[in-house]
Protein backbone atom coordinates (compact mmCIF):
# COMPACT_ATOMS: atom_id res chain seq x y z
CA UNK A 1 0.00 0.00 0.00
CA UNK A 2 2.61 2.64 0.78
CA UNK A 3 6.20 1.59 -0.62
CA UNK A 4 7.81 4.89 0.82
CA UNK A 5 6.77 3.45 4.27
CA UNK A 6 9.98 2.45 6.38
CA UNK A 7 10.53 -1.43 7.43
CA UNK A 8 11.17 -3.31 10.53
CA UNK A 9 12.05 -6.31 11.91
CA UNK A 10 12.30 -7.42 15.41
CA UNK A 11 14.18 -10.02 17.02
CA UNK A 12 13.49 -11.21 20.66
CA UNK A 13 16.71 -13.30 21.67
CA UNK A 14 15.60 -15.46 24.59
CA UNK A 15 15.87 -18.73 25.59
CA UNK A 16 13.21 -18.44 28.37
CA UNK A 17 11.11 -16.82 25.80
CA UNK A 18 11.39 -20.42 23.55
CA UNK A 19 11.45 -22.75 26.24
CA UNK A 20 7.93 -21.51 27.88
CA UNK A 21 9.61 -19.89 30.99
CA UNK A 22 8.43 -16.54 29.91
CA UNK A 23 5.55 -14.86 27.86
CA UNK A 24 6.98 -12.22 25.57
CA UNK A 25 4.78 -8.73 25.83
CA UNK A 26 7.59 -7.10 23.58
CA UNK A 27 6.65 -7.64 20.73
CA UNK A 28 2.93 -6.43 21.10
CA UNK A 29 4.43 -2.97 22.82
CA UNK A 30 6.52 -2.31 20.09
CA UNK A 31 4.42 -3.56 17.18
CA UNK A 32 2.38 -0.85 18.53
CA UNK A 33 4.57 1.98 18.93
CA UNK A 34 5.98 1.26 15.41
CA UNK A 35 2.62 1.45 13.73
CA UNK A 36 1.82 4.51 15.49
CA UNK A 37 4.79 5.80 13.72
CA UNK A 38 4.25 4.74 10.53
CA UNK A 39 7.09 1.94 10.76
CA UNK A 40 5.74 -1.31 8.55
CA UNK A 41 6.95 -4.34 11.16
CA UNK A 42 7.23 -7.08 8.81
CA UNK A 43 8.33 -10.09 10.67
CA UNK A 44 9.24 -11.27 14.25
CA UNK A 45 11.81 -13.76 15.09
CA UNK A 46 12.27 -15.35 18.19
CA UNK A 47 15.80 -16.99 18.76
CA UNK A 48 17.96 -18.66 21.09
CA UNK A 49 20.69 -17.37 22.95
CA UNK A 50 23.00 -18.66 20.66
CA UNK A 51 26.27 -17.21 18.77
CA UNK A 52 25.00 -18.75 15.62
CA UNK A 53 21.50 -18.33 15.80
CA UNK A 54 21.98 -14.55 16.89
CA UNK A 55 25.08 -13.42 13.95
CA UNK A 56 22.90 -15.68 11.22
CA UNK A 57 19.03 -13.95 11.90
CA UNK A 58 20.82 -10.37 12.46
CA UNK A 59 22.53 -10.42 9.30
CA UNK A 60 20.08 -12.21 7.15
CA UNK A 61 17.17 -9.37 8.63
CA UNK A 62 19.29 -6.58 8.56
CA UNK A 63 19.67 -6.55 4.76
CA UNK A 64 15.96 -6.86 4.21
CA UNK A 65 14.58 -4.61 6.75
CA UNK A 66 14.98 -0.89 6.95
CA UNK A 67 14.97 -1.01 10.59
CA UNK A 68 16.33 -4.36 13.12
CA UNK A 69 15.28 -3.63 16.67
CA UNK A 70 17.10 -6.70 19.32
CA UNK A 71 15.67 -7.30 22.55
CA UNK A 72 16.81 -9.36 25.16
CA UNK A 73 20.78 -10.71 26.32
CA UNK A 74 22.33 -7.66 27.15
CA UNK A 75 22.82 -7.56 30.93
CA UNK A 76 26.12 -9.12 33.10
CA UNK A 77 25.96 -12.78 32.89
CA UNK A 78 27.64 -15.60 31.05
CA UNK A 79 24.48 -16.06 29.00
CA UNK A 80 24.04 -13.02 28.08
CA UNK A 81 25.94 -12.91 24.75
CA UNK A 82 24.11 -10.65 22.36
CA UNK A 83 26.59 -7.53 22.21
CA UNK A 84 29.66 -10.20 21.28
CA UNK A 85 27.12 -11.94 18.56
CA UNK A 86 26.02 -8.53 17.12
CA UNK A 87 29.90 -7.37 17.17
CA UNK A 88 30.79 -10.86 14.98
CA UNK A 89 27.67 -10.23 13.28
CA UNK A 90 28.73 -6.55 11.89
CA UNK A 91 32.74 -7.68 11.60
CA UNK A 92 33.94 -5.57 14.43
CA UNK A 93 35.24 -6.10 17.73
CA UNK A 94 33.65 -5.71 21.23
CA UNK A 95 35.49 -1.72 23.34
CA UNK A 96 34.70 -0.77 26.02
CA UNK A 97 32.79 2.34 25.67
CA UNK A 98 33.96 5.38 28.01
CA UNK A 99 30.33 7.02 28.12
CA UNK A 100 28.76 3.36 28.65
CA UNK A 101 31.53 2.63 31.97
CA UNK A 102 31.08 5.97 33.15
CA UNK A 103 27.34 6.03 33.38
CA UNK A 104 27.49 2.47 35.22
CA UNK A 105 30.03 3.99 36.92
CA UNK A 106 27.47 6.92 38.43
CA UNK A 107 25.23 4.59 38.96
CA UNK A 108 27.09 1.67 40.63
CA UNK A 109 29.94 3.58 42.37
CA UNK A 110 33.38 2.33 41.82
CA UNK A 111 33.48 -0.58 44.61
CA UNK A 112 30.32 -2.06 43.23
CA UNK A 113 31.37 -1.85 39.28
CA UNK A 114 32.66 -5.18 39.30
CA UNK A 115 33.75 -7.18 35.94
CA UNK A 116 30.68 -8.60 34.60
CA UNK A 117 28.88 -5.15 35.27
CA UNK A 118 32.01 -3.65 33.40
CA UNK A 119 31.22 -6.31 30.72
CA UNK A 120 28.07 -3.77 29.97
CA UNK A 121 30.34 -1.49 29.21
CA UNK A 122 31.79 -3.45 26.15
CA UNK A 123 30.15 -2.53 23.34
CA UNK A 124 30.67 -3.33 19.07
CA UNK A 125 33.18 -0.68 17.73
CA UNK A 126 31.19 2.39 16.57
CA UNK A 127 27.93 1.41 17.90
CA UNK A 128 26.54 4.86 19.60
CA UNK A 129 24.79 4.22 23.07
CA UNK A 130 20.75 4.13 24.18
CA UNK A 131 20.03 5.43 27.29
CA UNK A 132 19.04 2.98 29.81
CA UNK A 133 17.45 5.51 32.75
CA UNK A 134 16.42 2.40 34.94
CA UNK A 135 19.55 0.59 35.32
CA UNK A 136 22.22 2.70 33.83
CA UNK A 137 23.35 -0.45 31.21
CA UNK A 138 22.94 1.24 28.08
CA UNK A 139 21.55 0.00 25.14
CA UNK A 140 22.95 0.74 21.01
CA UNK A 141 22.65 0.77 17.76
CA UNK A 142 24.88 0.03 15.13
CA UNK A 143 23.84 1.22 11.03
CA UNK A 144 20.15 0.07 11.11
CA UNK A 145 20.00 -2.47 14.09
CA UNK A 146 19.00 -1.31 17.63
CA UNK A 147 20.08 -3.81 20.43
CA UNK A 148 18.03 -3.38 23.83
CA UNK A 149 17.24 -4.73 27.03
CA UNK A 150 14.79 -7.71 27.38
CA UNK A 151 12.66 -6.24 30.35
CA UNK A 152 9.74 -4.49 29.17
CA UNK A 153 10.68 -1.40 31.69
CA UNK A 154 13.76 -1.21 30.08
CA UNK A 155 12.99 -1.99 26.74
CA UNK A 156 10.57 0.71 26.37
CA UNK A 157 12.48 3.61 28.09
CA UNK A 158 15.14 2.36 25.43
CA UNK A 159 12.85 2.56 22.89
CA UNK A 160 11.29 6.34 24.05
CA UNK A 161 15.39 6.96 23.69
CA UNK A 162 15.36 6.33 20.61
CA UNK A 163 12.25 7.13 19.16
CA UNK A 164 13.61 11.04 17.38
CA UNK A 165 16.45 9.04 15.50
CA UNK A 166 13.64 6.84 13.60
CA UNK A 167 12.30 8.08 10.33
CA UNK A 168 8.28 7.22 10.65
CA UNK A 169 6.20 6.65 7.16
CA UNK A 170 2.48 7.89 6.67
CA UNK A 171 0.36 6.59 9.30
CA UNK A 172 -1.51 3.29 8.84
CA UNK A 173 -5.16 4.53 9.55
CA UNK A 174 -7.48 1.46 10.89
CA UNK A 175 -11.42 1.39 11.51
CA UNK A 176 -12.56 -1.75 13.17
CA UNK A 177 -16.23 -2.89 12.71
CA UNK A 178 -17.18 -6.08 14.94
CA UNK A 179 -20.32 -7.99 14.86
CA UNK A 180 -21.66 -11.65 15.96
CA UNK A 181 -21.40 -12.53 12.63
CA UNK A 182 -19.79 -15.36 11.70
CA UNK A 183 -16.99 -14.78 8.50
CA UNK A 184 -18.57 -17.69 6.05
CA UNK A 185 -22.18 -15.55 6.21
CA UNK A 186 -19.97 -12.40 4.88
CA UNK A 187 -17.05 -13.56 3.11
CA UNK A 188 -17.85 -13.41 -0.53
CA UNK A 189 -19.82 -10.04 0.24
CA UNK A 190 -16.33 -8.79 1.94
CA UNK A 191 -13.99 -10.52 -1.08
CA UNK A 192 -15.72 -7.92 -2.98
CA UNK A 193 -15.65 -5.08 -0.85
CA UNK A 194 -11.72 -6.03 -0.97
CA UNK A 195 -12.01 -5.93 -4.64
CA UNK A 196 -13.21 -2.93 -5.31
CA UNK A 197 -11.74 -0.92 -2.27
CA UNK A 198 -7.79 -2.16 -3.48
CA UNK A 199 -6.45 0.77 -2.00
CA UNK A 200 -7.44 -0.33 1.75
CA UNK A 201 -6.31 -3.71 3.18
CA UNK A 202 -9.17 -5.56 4.63
CA UNK A 203 -8.28 -8.19 7.29
CA UNK A 204 -11.11 -10.64 9.02
CA UNK A 205 -10.37 -11.91 12.16
CA UNK A 206 -12.65 -14.04 13.79
CA UNK A 207 -12.82 -14.18 17.66
CA UNK A 208 -15.09 -16.43 20.51
CA UNK A 209 -16.75 -14.18 22.92
CA UNK A 210 -19.57 -15.50 25.56
CA UNK A 211 -19.44 -18.64 23.97
CA UNK A 212 -20.63 -16.87 20.35
CA UNK A 213 -18.57 -16.82 17.34
CA UNK A 214 -17.98 -13.04 15.75
CA UNK A 215 -15.72 -11.16 13.28
CA UNK A 216 -14.15 -7.78 13.57
CA UNK A 217 -13.31 -6.88 9.98
CA UNK A 218 -10.31 -4.20 10.01
CA UNK A 219 -9.76 -1.65 7.31
CA UNK A 220 -6.44 -0.27 7.03
CA UNK A 221 -4.61 2.59 4.74
CA UNK A 222 -3.35 5.38 4.40
CA UNK A 223 -6.09 7.46 2.70
CA UNK A 224 -8.60 8.30 4.92
CA UNK A 225 -11.52 9.32 2.51
CA UNK A 226 -11.05 5.66 0.46
CA UNK A 227 -10.41 4.07 4.37
CA UNK A 228 -14.35 5.15 5.01
CA UNK A 229 -15.85 4.44 1.84
CA UNK A 230 -14.75 0.67 2.21
CA UNK A 231 -15.59 0.82 6.27
CA UNK A 232 -19.22 2.25 5.30
CA UNK A 233 -19.43 -0.83 3.25
CA UNK A 234 -18.48 -3.30 5.34
CA UNK A 235 -21.21 -1.53 7.65
CA UNK A 236 -23.80 -1.85 5.42
CA UNK A 237 -22.67 -5.63 4.85
CA UNK A 238 -22.72 -5.82 8.75
CA UNK A 239 -26.03 -4.80 8.98
CA UNK A 240 -27.12 -6.91 6.58
CA UNK A 241 -26.98 -9.65 9.21
CA UNK A 242 -27.07 -7.98 12.87
CA UNK A 243 -28.31 -4.56 14.60
CA UNK A 244 -25.30 -4.66 16.67
CA UNK A 245 -22.39 -3.54 14.43
CA UNK A 246 -19.77 -1.81 17.46
CA UNK A 247 -17.16 0.53 15.23
CA UNK A 248 -13.74 1.59 16.97
CA UNK B 1 22.61 -30.86 26.27
CA UNK B 2 20.55 -33.53 23.85
CA UNK B 3 21.48 -33.74 20.22
CA UNK B 4 18.70 -36.59 20.33
CA UNK B 5 15.61 -34.56 20.94
CA UNK B 6 13.60 -33.25 18.24
CA UNK B 7 13.54 -29.62 17.32
CA UNK B 8 10.32 -27.08 16.34
CA UNK B 9 9.77 -23.99 14.67
CA UNK B 10 6.40 -22.07 15.33
CA UNK B 11 5.58 -20.22 12.56
CA UNK B 12 2.65 -17.57 13.48
CA UNK B 13 1.17 -16.55 10.46
CA UNK B 14 -0.48 -12.92 11.21
CA UNK B 15 -1.29 -9.10 9.80
CA UNK B 16 -2.88 -8.91 12.91
CA UNK B 17 -0.09 -9.24 15.30
CA UNK B 18 2.65 -7.28 13.52
CA UNK B 19 0.20 -4.40 13.20
CA UNK B 20 -0.07 -4.45 16.98
CA UNK B 21 -4.04 -5.23 17.22
CA UNK B 22 -3.90 -8.42 18.42
CA UNK B 23 -1.36 -9.88 21.02
CA UNK B 24 -0.54 -13.19 20.32
CA UNK B 25 -0.85 -16.03 23.05
CA UNK B 26 -0.14 -19.24 21.21
CA UNK B 27 4.07 -19.01 21.16
CA UNK B 28 3.78 -19.06 24.70
CA UNK B 29 1.06 -21.78 25.21
CA UNK B 30 3.01 -23.97 22.57
CA UNK B 31 6.19 -23.54 23.75
CA UNK B 32 5.09 -24.69 27.49
CA UNK B 33 3.23 -27.62 25.49
CA UNK B 34 6.23 -28.64 23.59
CA UNK B 35 8.68 -28.38 26.21
CA UNK B 36 6.35 -30.49 28.53
CA UNK B 37 7.33 -33.34 25.85
CA UNK B 38 10.95 -32.96 25.45
CA UNK B 39 10.50 -31.18 22.54
CA UNK B 40 12.78 -28.66 21.48
CA UNK B 41 11.55 -25.44 20.35
CA UNK B 42 14.33 -23.47 18.47
CA UNK B 43 12.72 -20.94 16.92
CA UNK B 44 9.68 -18.88 16.26
CA UNK B 45 8.44 -16.21 13.53
CA UNK B 46 5.73 -13.95 13.02
CA UNK B 47 5.38 -13.41 9.40
CA UNK B 48 2.82 -11.62 7.07
CA UNK B 49 -0.32 -13.29 5.30
CA UNK B 50 1.80 -12.82 2.50
CA UNK B 51 2.25 -16.00 -0.06
CA UNK B 52 5.88 -14.87 -0.71
CA UNK B 53 6.80 -14.49 2.51
CA UNK B 54 5.13 -17.71 3.61
CA UNK B 55 6.12 -19.66 1.22
CA UNK B 56 9.77 -18.98 1.58
CA UNK B 57 9.68 -19.11 5.24
CA UNK B 58 8.15 -22.30 5.35
CA UNK B 59 10.53 -24.43 3.05
CA UNK B 60 13.59 -22.20 5.06
CA UNK B 61 12.24 -23.84 8.07
CA UNK B 62 10.84 -26.83 7.35
CA UNK B 63 14.39 -28.02 6.46
CA UNK B 64 16.08 -27.19 9.56
CA UNK B 65 13.44 -27.92 12.23
CA UNK B 66 12.05 -31.41 13.06
CA UNK B 67 8.21 -30.10 13.51
CA UNK B 68 7.19 -26.78 12.06
CA UNK B 69 4.18 -25.29 13.54
CA UNK B 70 1.81 -22.78 12.06
CA UNK B 71 -0.92 -20.92 13.17
CA UNK B 72 -3.53 -18.74 11.75
CA UNK B 73 -5.12 -17.73 8.06
CA UNK B 74 -6.91 -20.96 7.50
CA UNK B 75 -9.96 -19.78 7.41
CA UNK B 76 -13.08 -18.91 5.07
CA UNK B 77 -12.02 -15.37 4.08
CA UNK B 78 -10.38 -13.38 1.15
CA UNK B 79 -7.14 -12.81 3.43
CA UNK B 80 -7.07 -16.37 4.67
CA UNK B 81 -4.11 -18.10 2.12
CA UNK B 82 -2.41 -20.18 4.40
CA UNK B 83 -3.32 -23.38 2.83
CA UNK B 84 -2.92 -22.03 -0.89
CA UNK B 85 0.48 -20.66 0.23
CA UNK B 86 1.05 -24.11 2.08
CA UNK B 87 0.44 -25.73 -0.96
CA UNK B 88 2.74 -23.96 -3.55
CA UNK B 89 5.65 -24.54 -0.57
CA UNK B 90 5.17 -28.14 -1.40
CA UNK B 91 4.81 -28.51 -5.00
CA UNK B 92 1.25 -29.49 -4.81
CA UNK B 93 -2.19 -28.42 -5.68
CA UNK B 94 -5.23 -27.37 -3.60
CA UNK B 95 -7.80 -30.25 -3.26
CA UNK B 96 -11.20 -30.52 -1.80
CA UNK B 97 -10.91 -32.96 0.92
CA UNK B 98 -13.82 -35.39 1.12
CA UNK B 99 -13.54 -36.07 5.29
CA UNK B 100 -12.89 -32.05 5.59
CA UNK B 101 -16.06 -31.22 3.55
CA UNK B 102 -18.02 -33.99 5.61
CA UNK B 103 -17.22 -32.53 8.39
CA UNK B 104 -18.34 -29.10 7.74
CA UNK B 105 -21.18 -30.36 5.84
CA UNK B 106 -22.21 -31.65 9.47
CA UNK B 107 -21.53 -29.29 11.43
CA UNK B 108 -23.46 -26.48 9.08
CA UNK B 109 -26.27 -28.00 7.01
CA UNK B 110 -25.89 -28.10 3.16
CA UNK B 111 -27.88 -24.96 3.16
CA UNK B 112 -25.62 -23.08 5.33
CA UNK B 113 -22.34 -24.43 3.57
CA UNK B 114 -21.09 -21.84 1.00
CA UNK B 115 -18.67 -21.28 -1.19
CA UNK B 116 -16.26 -19.75 1.72
CA UNK B 117 -16.80 -22.01 3.95
CA UNK B 118 -16.29 -25.29 1.19
CA UNK B 119 -12.85 -23.14 0.47
CA UNK B 120 -11.61 -24.40 3.87
CA UNK B 121 -11.96 -28.00 2.87
CA UNK B 122 -9.44 -27.55 0.36
CA UNK B 123 -6.13 -29.01 1.35
CA UNK B 124 -3.14 -29.38 0.25
CA UNK B 125 -2.98 -32.22 -1.84
CA UNK B 126 -1.70 -35.38 0.55
CA UNK B 127 -1.96 -33.90 3.53
CA UNK B 128 -4.02 -35.54 6.31
CA UNK B 129 -6.65 -33.65 8.41
CA UNK B 130 -6.35 -32.43 11.80
CA UNK B 131 -9.58 -32.30 13.67
CA UNK B 132 -11.31 -28.86 14.87
CA UNK B 133 -13.77 -29.73 17.59
CA UNK B 134 -15.05 -26.16 18.07
CA UNK B 135 -15.54 -25.02 14.50
CA UNK B 136 -15.58 -28.24 12.06
CA UNK B 137 -13.16 -26.55 9.60
CA UNK B 138 -9.52 -28.83 9.83
CA UNK B 139 -6.08 -28.24 10.39
CA UNK B 140 -3.80 -30.49 8.49
CA UNK B 141 -0.40 -32.33 8.59
CA UNK B 142 1.93 -32.23 5.05
CA UNK B 143 5.46 -33.81 6.13
CA UNK B 144 6.49 -32.42 9.40
CA UNK B 145 4.10 -29.43 8.68
CA UNK B 146 1.48 -28.88 10.99
CA UNK B 147 -0.89 -26.18 10.07
CA UNK B 148 -3.47 -24.99 12.80
CA UNK B 149 -6.35 -22.28 13.31
CA UNK B 150 -5.04 -18.83 14.57
CA UNK B 151 -7.89 -18.68 17.45
CA UNK B 152 -6.17 -19.84 20.91
CA UNK B 153 -9.20 -22.47 21.50
CA UNK B 154 -8.83 -24.14 18.58
CA UNK B 155 -5.51 -24.02 18.04
CA UNK B 156 -5.01 -25.46 21.27
CA UNK B 157 -7.57 -27.99 20.39
CA UNK B 158 -5.78 -29.03 17.55
CA UNK B 159 -2.92 -29.43 19.13
CA UNK B 160 -4.09 -32.08 20.96
CA UNK B 161 -5.78 -33.79 18.39
CA UNK B 162 -2.15 -34.20 16.96
CA UNK B 163 0.02 -34.67 20.58
CA UNK B 164 0.08 -38.55 19.63
CA UNK B 165 1.54 -38.12 16.31
CA UNK B 166 4.77 -36.19 18.12
CA UNK B 167 8.00 -38.00 18.81
CA UNK B 168 9.31 -36.46 22.05
CA UNK B 169 12.59 -36.19 23.94
CA UNK B 170 13.92 -36.36 27.50
CA UNK B 171 12.30 -34.04 29.47
CA UNK B 172 13.70 -31.06 30.27
CA UNK B 173 14.22 -30.59 33.80
CA UNK B 174 14.12 -27.33 35.37
CA UNK B 175 14.98 -25.91 38.50
CA UNK B 176 14.01 -21.84 39.34
CA UNK B 177 15.96 -20.39 42.27
CA UNK B 178 14.74 -16.67 42.56
CA UNK B 179 15.68 -13.78 44.89
CA UNK B 180 16.20 -9.91 45.45
CA UNK B 181 20.03 -10.23 44.54
CA UNK B 182 21.25 -8.06 41.00
CA UNK B 183 22.53 -10.08 38.18
CA UNK B 184 26.11 -8.12 38.54
CA UNK B 185 26.67 -9.08 42.42
CA UNK B 186 26.25 -13.08 41.36
CA UNK B 187 27.76 -13.28 37.69
CA UNK B 188 31.07 -14.16 38.28
CA UNK B 189 30.20 -16.69 40.85
CA UNK B 190 27.43 -17.83 38.78
CA UNK B 191 29.67 -18.45 35.85
CA UNK B 192 31.96 -20.64 37.61
CA UNK B 193 28.97 -22.64 38.55
CA UNK B 194 28.01 -23.29 34.78
CA UNK B 195 31.57 -23.53 33.94
CA UNK B 196 32.21 -26.90 36.39
CA UNK B 197 28.55 -27.68 35.70
CA UNK B 198 28.48 -28.28 31.73
CA UNK B 199 25.35 -30.67 31.84
CA UNK B 200 23.18 -28.17 32.98
CA UNK B 201 22.29 -24.65 31.03
CA UNK B 202 21.98 -21.77 33.63
CA UNK B 203 19.96 -19.03 32.42
CA UNK B 204 19.83 -15.54 34.59
CA UNK B 205 16.78 -13.69 34.26
CA UNK B 206 16.14 -10.18 36.16
CA UNK B 207 12.81 -8.91 37.19
CA UNK B 208 11.78 -5.85 38.91
CA UNK B 209 9.28 -6.44 41.33
CA UNK B 210 8.09 -3.94 44.08
CA UNK B 211 10.18 -1.94 42.90
CA UNK B 212 12.92 -3.95 43.24
CA UNK B 213 15.97 -5.37 40.88
CA UNK B 214 15.84 -8.98 41.38
CA UNK B 215 16.67 -12.45 39.30
CA UNK B 216 15.22 -15.45 38.38
CA UNK B 217 18.13 -18.64 38.14
CA UNK B 218 17.24 -21.11 35.86
CA UNK B 219 19.05 -24.52 35.63
CA UNK B 220 17.81 -26.72 32.83
CA UNK B 221 18.97 -29.98 31.94
CA UNK B 222 17.73 -33.89 31.56
CA UNK B 223 19.81 -35.19 34.18
CA UNK B 224 18.05 -34.69 37.59
CA UNK B 225 21.12 -35.77 39.73
CA UNK B 226 23.13 -32.86 37.99
CA UNK B 227 20.57 -30.22 37.87
CA UNK B 228 20.41 -30.96 42.07
CA UNK B 229 23.73 -30.54 42.12
CA UNK B 230 24.37 -27.22 40.49
CA UNK B 231 20.50 -25.61 42.00
CA UNK B 232 22.32 -26.53 45.23
CA UNK B 233 25.49 -24.64 44.53
CA UNK B 234 22.93 -21.99 43.29
CA UNK B 235 21.17 -21.79 46.01
CA UNK B 236 24.18 -21.22 48.39
CA UNK B 237 25.22 -18.64 45.97
CA UNK B 238 22.37 -16.73 46.34
CA UNK B 239 22.30 -17.72 50.54
CA UNK B 240 25.70 -15.82 50.82
CA UNK B 241 23.52 -12.59 49.37
CA UNK B 242 19.95 -12.84 51.10
CA UNK B 243 18.27 -15.04 53.43
CA UNK B 244 15.04 -14.94 50.86
CA UNK B 245 15.43 -17.50 48.25
CA UNK B 246 12.30 -18.68 46.40
CA UNK B 247 12.78 -22.34 44.51
CA UNK B 248 10.34 -23.95 42.33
Amino acid sequence: MSPAAPTACIIIIGNEILSGRTEDVNLHWLAQALGEMGIRLRESRVILDDEAAIVETVNACRKRFDYIFTTGGIGPTHDDITSASIAKAFGVELARHPDAEAALRAHYGTERLNAPRLKMADIPRGAKLIANPVSAAPGYYLENVFVMAGVPVIMRAMFNDIRHLLKGGPPLLSRTLSAHVTEGTIAEALAQIQHSHREVEIGSYPFIKDGRLGVSLVVRGTDGTALEKAAEEIEGLLHRHTQAVAIS
